[in-house]
């Protein structure tokens, strides 16, 4: 089994208010010194066999992120992140 | 600056019917080997100066993750996940 | 064509952090009076012809929502929600 | 209490590859006829008393969703929807 992690995040160019929300409640948290929140998502493609990077990349574009609008990296995973 | 990055994801018990559906649309996408797809969230924390892992990890115990339901990890990121 | 919602929603037991974070921006925008903000997601099916109920909550069921933590609803959508 | 309902949807031209996701599965479960599916945000803000729909749609506007590629609906939730 071999694990692909895609990240799929907003453009940095595209305003994101849930991660601005998160962002202006940091204060009632007692938090000082976050310039700034974003939420994207984290997908995990796990495969039976060898990890298929550019499988991955054609899941991801079809699938699970809008070019338009968000970018999205491919990597195998190291267990680490 | 420095980015911290925050992964929250479902708890493996907890069945996550978006990355399942995922996984039943990959045949028509001529994908097979794909053993299962997972949705979770990545989120970035940029602090103005040295990274708060500390404060990171209290940011999403209280606003970014459910722990009932979600596990989540927290690392500074280095440039590359 | 026929249009079907369904309203998936976290259980009212089970905590929703990112509805906690809008929760606890809101003072900064100056907004009181607030008690709860619970952040779900709102599904819309087209039917190429009469919307089916019985199917929408079968995709409901096994696609998008989980039923240990969410509940759903489903109704034919009268084009004011 | 009185709650408020905030839909949040991409708008019409902006690709949502999580509802095609969800689309391209359907096959496999034997469900014919669903010509698109789209999948969207909704909360649920609940006022201490009487709603309050510009305030509800001050918050959309802020922190729900992203005027640039979302549309978003604000209304009084009477208890069907």
């Amino acid at each position: 089994m071999a694990r692909v992690v895609v990240d799929v995040m907003l453009k940095p160019e595209i305003l994101d208010p849930q991660g601005q929300a998160v962002a202006n409640a940091l204060p009632r948290l007692g938090v000082s010194g976050v310039e700034s929140v974003r939420i994207g998502k984290r997908i995990e493609i796990d495969f039976a066999g060898d990890a298929d990077l550019d499988r991955a990349r054609e899941i991801a574009d079809k699938l699970l992120a809008n070019p338009v609008i968000e970018d999205f990296t491919v990597r195998v995973s190291d267990g680490d992140a």
